[in-house]
């Protein structure tokens, strides 16, 4: 990539890791954790997907446990939420626009860096999948609720659309900067989407709900 | 080992995969996950043990992420259950026998594989029971609710026996096939005995229960 | 190091495996799980920060794994958990004071063997306290409960300290032998003093609380 867009995905890594931050450090405060709660889940929350990634593909020390750029973003949001979380929380509107960049960023980076990992295709996407929802996922179990993401709201499946794009498009020699950023792009808005015409994921009809 | 075994092993993995996948599915329609949730909770609890033991031996990445017949299983089992779940349910007396086929199956080929990578016979031990309970575990840490193997039942116990005996009698060198379907066979009957005479794991006295 | 203090340095860590099991028997008979569940949680809280550490740096299979004098250790405690545990809950002030101590081991023979792995400073610190608290964590997420570590008391505080102080000494050539028996000492003192004088770590301010 281009120093430019080594740039840019720098900054869309770093905004990622900051809004999942926060909505670790959201879910801490409303658990009453103290502050140490408040640090683990705004990191577990930013950076346990990467971290769950790096150890699945074997790609160790985990950057979550060694780039220090990303580990202060995390403890920056951690912070932030513990000193002015009812003024975090009354911005969740513009949390959730910068928590669909996240998670557009990471899966479509997560799949790459499987890819440059030597995986093949479906580990890939999959990949993809755990480093977007990874995080969350973490952040709720160690808070002690069912993660979110298993519960409601089309979330993962924006995270593996753009995950199989990139992934599709490197097997068959189409990957470009273009895509790369147009899947990203495309992440973004299916998730916005989804926030705004409040799209879930369908639900099991309860027995007894059908013939 | 021979064709035959190599299918007949495949099998038995399908089928551990399959039943253990429709378990995970059967929980996370009980806590009315969506669809996401049912394919997570049934790809955790089908794929979690190997998973786990594939990270603890460093064979990565591994094979629940990079086995498309495993992932397939796993998928369409999950599936299977957020369609036809009240079905599942009515046959769970059928889904507990294939299920201590699958136990059994992933015990001695958990310990086979740690032994295969090098590990010493009490990891290779250890491995093998991680391999057979670590997806329901997570199956249950995913749901919210604290894992059944800890609580109740004779379900470990089996794994245990079995995997110690391929293991014994790797390092006395007289592994055979007879013994690996032997300890596959002895595994399942312990298991279905357990499942039939509703025996249990002993649990701690309460306070003032005894003198 | 010498002789004498590989020696200090295995009852150290005997004590903090024995210990952590302890307690992890305890959340378990509290929980009324059964034999089973009493010996993971016992040998998740005894066993899992170091293999959680071991994960992260690649040190396959971990040691909590495959060194039998740890996992004796923590069956041991499991099992006289289960059958004494009021004589357990009795002495727990007793079983606090170890605790410091295996805490104080932990985070700092965790760091050491971060930085053996080649590790840098940053991920060295993050190792260090992750082994300190990370079986404590394991152990409650598995018991169904939220990790007391996140919820009060200053306990991962002084494992930062601790593994800051060794890193930092690697760095800048200082470490000896006095620098890591004086950090785990420091751990320890510190830990107590917040055991004795109630610290907690800082709560966020409820909504309202302040203007």
């Amino acid at each position: 990539m281009l120093t430019q867009d080594a740039h840019l995905q720098l900054i869309l890594d770093l905004v990622g890791v900051f809004v999942f931050a926060l909505s670790g450090g959201l879910v801490a405060v409303r658990k009453r954790l103290d502050l140490f709660g408040v640090l683990v889940l705004a990191g577990a929350a930013a950076l346990g997907g990467g971290v769950l990634r790096d150890v699945l593909i074997g790609s160790l020390p985990p950057v979550g446990l060694s780039d220090w750029r990303l580990i202060a973003a995390a403890g920056l949001a951690g912070i932030v939420t513990f000193l002015f979380h009812p003024g975090v929380a009354r911005i969740s509107r513009f949390v959730r626009v910068l928590d669909a960049a996240g998670l557009a960023a990471f899966a479509v980076a997560g799949s790459l860096k499987a890819l440059g990992a030597g995986t093949g295709a479906m580990t890939a996407v999959l990949v993809g999948v755990i480093t977007a929802v990874g995080g969350g996922i973490l952040r709720d179990v160690l808070g002690g609720q069912v993660p979110e993401v298993l519960r409601r709201e089309l979330y993962a499946v924006p995270a593996l659309l753009g995950s199989a794009i990139v992934v599709v498009a490197y097997r068959t020699h189409h990957l470009s900067e273009a895509v790369v950023w147009g899947s990203v792009l495309l992440v973004f808005l299916v998730r916005m989407a989804a926030v705004i015409l409040d799209l879930n994921a369908p639900t099991p009809l309860r027995t007894g709900d059908s013939a």
